[in-house]
């Protein structure tokens, strides 16, 4: 923070951000986790939590949102990020017209990852290189952050093994996507293509099913929906993914995204140098990415 | 190692291991990675190398190989394992068989992956639990092991960014690789399912395009190809593969699978508990994986 470092910090009322290092420092108190690292925090369970509330009791001495670069709260996953493909159905005729046309509606969920080295905060721009895709397009997503690790979870107990939740930009080279046989990991990770933040929502302040979830290009809305319409909610997608697979804590789950993706307007519309993308999901915040050039 | 912690080893000849941190400290050399960690002497780069090839020329108090066990050599990779699919196409003629049946051959490779839960050693036991999945099928892969960063290499430098070479059994749970919407992470990332090993064959050390690929069961050849048959070359997948996205030293790249696999036999033949699976790549090794139970 003041000094170039990575901190972890705590949003307290909006504008101003407590320093957890150097809070904890200034009272003496030892915390169970290294103040650099998010991960760390999460990793620490319920006493790093405990710790940090501790802290958040003493006033005083935080710092100006508006003076800090924020990193992605987890600027290098220890895994790829998984993602789920298709999983809003914004109104049930929808899903009759499916139906109606000779397909079933899906009985699981699509699984896909992009790879950490996409990761990048959530003002940052987006690299643009036209040698590599002309066909950036944007994905607004509510991301969970697993808080402790976990296999054949239960959808009864799966938000036990929520830590919180952010926001996501799956932004995808919709040429790549379809160039690789079919498989989309190519497509989904370039360099920069996963915005994330502004910062975590712990899980107690979050009811992750009547959220809003808005794209704006240039400041014209692409995508509004609701995580109500997601088909797949937040314990199934837990339950299918640790399925004979060991959930982390620092995991990060990207739900998938609501209808309004450039590819599919007609005509389509990809990104290109200047634009400003903003993704934002009520009760959380917004990421502003320009794409770079 | 005799402690029972994880140690960088290295392979004297065929029978004696030298104990990295451990000569280096009978030597008092200092070296410039941490000797229990294999990604720290590959991030290391030329230098770590030049440190274990001066501790080899020391002779005495190598170990036993067969007193060792054995982890994979990267047994948490700092990624997803990048996976090749359908590499092999081993005859011409099955090249002109796929054309005039109207396809054409694949002009980019396939990618995916595997989550770094399901790497595991090269004599481990693979879990099996008939309530995840009962088609558990085996594909023998060279695994290439990227030796420094880089993003938009050409095919040209491509084997400068190789640290060496490893055999992949890229494990497959076929029914869940199949009911996830047609990607394939979900099915290739149970936890065990990504066996690794023996060990790393430096890049000097190996031609990568003319060795033989070996599959058995229970002592029943099952594949049995060589890699001069692989369609994508090392140095195309790592050109494809780094394009726009960064590829970091210790990424694992898996290059695909021959013919041979369990779920295309006639009738299919999947793995039960008991089962011995032994994947080999001539001039690197074998790996021998029970599925447990």
């Amino acid at each position: 923070m003041r000094d170039g470092s990575a901190r972890v910090g705590v949003l307290r009322d909006g504008e101003h951000v407590l320093d957890v290092g150097e809070k904890a420092g200034r009272l003496k108190l030892k915390l169970p986790f290294d103040a650099s690292d998010m991960l760390a925090l999460i990793s620490s369970g319920a006493a790093g939590l405990a710790a940090v509330r501790k802290l958040l009791q003493s006033k005083g001495t935080d710092l100006a949102l508006a003076g800090l670069k924020l990193l992605a709260p987890i600027p290098r996953p220890r895994k790829n990020v998984f993602c789920i493909g298709w999983n809003y159905l914004e109104h049930f005729a929808e899903g009759e017209a499916i139906r109606h046309n000779g397909q079933d509606l899906p009985a699981y969920p699509v699984f896909f990852s992009k790879a950490p080295t996409a990761v990048t905060g959530p003002y940052d721009a987006i690299p643009y290189d036209a040698k590599v895709s002309e066909q950036i397009d944007w994905e607004v997503e509510l991301a969970v952050i697993i808080g402790k690790n976990g296999k054949n979870i239960s959808e009864n107990e799966a938000l036990d093994y929520v830590f919180g939740y952010t926001v996501v930009n799956d932004v995808t080279a919709r040429d790549l996507q379809r160039r690789h046989g079919g498989q989309w990991l190519k497509g989904k990770s370039l360099d920069g293509a996963c915005p994330m933040g502004p910062w975590i929502v712990t899980r107690d302040e979050l009811d992750p099913n009547n959220l809003r979830v808005v794209t704006r290009v240039n400041g014209i809305p692409k995508q509004d929906s609701n995580t109500r319409h997601l088909y797949f909610k937040v314990p199934r997608l837990i339950a299918e993914l640790s399925l004979g697979m060991t959930l982390e804590a620092g995991d990060i789950i990207s739900t998938g995204t609501p209808p309004g993706v450039g590819f599919a307007r007609k005509p389509p519309e990809f990104l290109k140098p200047g634009d400003l993308l903003e993704t934002e999901i009520e009760g959380i915040g917004r990421l502003e990415n320009r794409i770079s050039g």
